[in-house]
């Protein structure tokens, strides 16, 4: 029995409606985020796809995703294994503000080259910042030098990846079907590894908001192949 | 540091509502219990008990209060491992029907005995009743010499106790905060261990809802102190 990865991008947040870069903020799902992860959970069933166990990150919004899928699965009995190595990309000084604001302001190239590329990074959140998360409970633990204050793509790639082949990968090569609830940057770093996506093509990759992928996997856990699930119900 | 157990008892679900044994049935709360839920989650932020790991039965009822009271707290990162070994005690041949009635059929002194006592059971589950979970694909992967078609508490507490061993014990060893959220049997089975109460003493034996019950270990994982938290607010 080969190993099957489940991604699961969540859907519309309070901040995506207002047009808010989010990043680590924590917010809640909207209402038609709520529906998208339900209707996620009506589809894997549909396909009879069942994971063994599920990886969130630390952000309400992609824990709430898998949640609802699983309850709408009447699948809520597998473990939940949680990391920050799977929160959203870090968006730096930009966490909060609004899209076309800072799109006015640095102009529609820069922001499409930080936004979508691979290696740039939007401006870092200053000492004494409210959006640092240093002093949040839920991030005192970890050694601050880990935590980002922005990220690149590549940069949300590596603690990204390096969570894949330490958490993820082993689950894989025992055979497991294994969901991961995530978010669209934190996703597109690991489809880019999955996928053999190179950091040019990477610009085009976006990933699908409540439509589960489903990834096969061989014995080395190279994929042999996909399928995005088409919605099984209207 | 030592380690710290906290248990959490679900409240009301759809079958107390309507005075039927639940055992193994997996219904949901009622909208009382989830008021419950909420409720243990205010209290225990009020009282800054954070857990670093929750464990919870495979039904819904304790998985949605454990997810309910950590919604509540602002702390959903932390881990959850669930097992079929907290899992209410099985009521066999009860399970679905309504206590009066039994009591009815019975008499009040087996009843009790039945209900309260320590190594008295219901009638089992016979082969083919459709309450049988060794087809649901949730079982499925269980060997179905281990599932039970009925349970003394005995016999809960003796599957409650070697999963306490296996998998909270070490946590508790390591100086973790561990949460529990399971049923008014395995978590009687349970307390009856860790506060070393007896057979006829547990008769007595109450699992307040809604209300956590705290336990701080020593290095020996001999509980040194209990709290049952106050409610925080009106």
């Amino acid at each position: 029995m080969k190993g099957q990865l489940i991604l699961l991008r969540h859907g519309q947040s309070l901040y995506n409606q207002k047009n808010l870069f989010t990043g680590w903020t924590d917010i809640d799902l909207s209402e038609q985020g709520i529906q998208e992860a339900r209707s996620a959970g009506k589809t894997l069933s549909h396909y009879r796809i069942y994971p063994d166990i599920c990886f969130t990150s630390w952000l309400k919004r992609a824990i709430h995703t898998a949640q609802l899928a699983l309850e709408e699965m009447e699948w809520e009995q597998i473990d939940i294994v949680r990391s920050w190595k799977l929160n959203e990309r870090h968006y730096g000084a930009w966490q909060q503000r609004n899209k076309d604001e800072i799109k006015a302001e640095v102009g529609e190239t820069a922001f499409f080259a930080i936004r979508r590329g691979f290696d740039r990074s939007p401006p870092a959140l200053e000492e004494g910042d409210p959006r640092l998360l240093q002093d949040n409970s839920k991030y005192r633990e970890i050694d601050p030098g880990l935590l980002p204050r922005r990220e690149s793509l590549e940069d949300t790639a590596k603690r990204v990846l390096s969570y894949f082949f330490e958490k993820i990968a082993p689950q894989l090569a025992r055979g497991k079907t294994v969901m991961v609830s995530a978010h669209g940057n934190s996703l597109r770093a690991l489809v880019m590894a999955i996928e053999k996506i190179d950091r040019k093509e990477v610009e085009r990759l976006e990933i699908p908001t409540g439509l589960p992928i489903v990834y096969d996997f061989d014995d080395m856990i190279n994929m042999t192949k996909k399928t995005i699930l088409k919605k099984s119900h209207p």
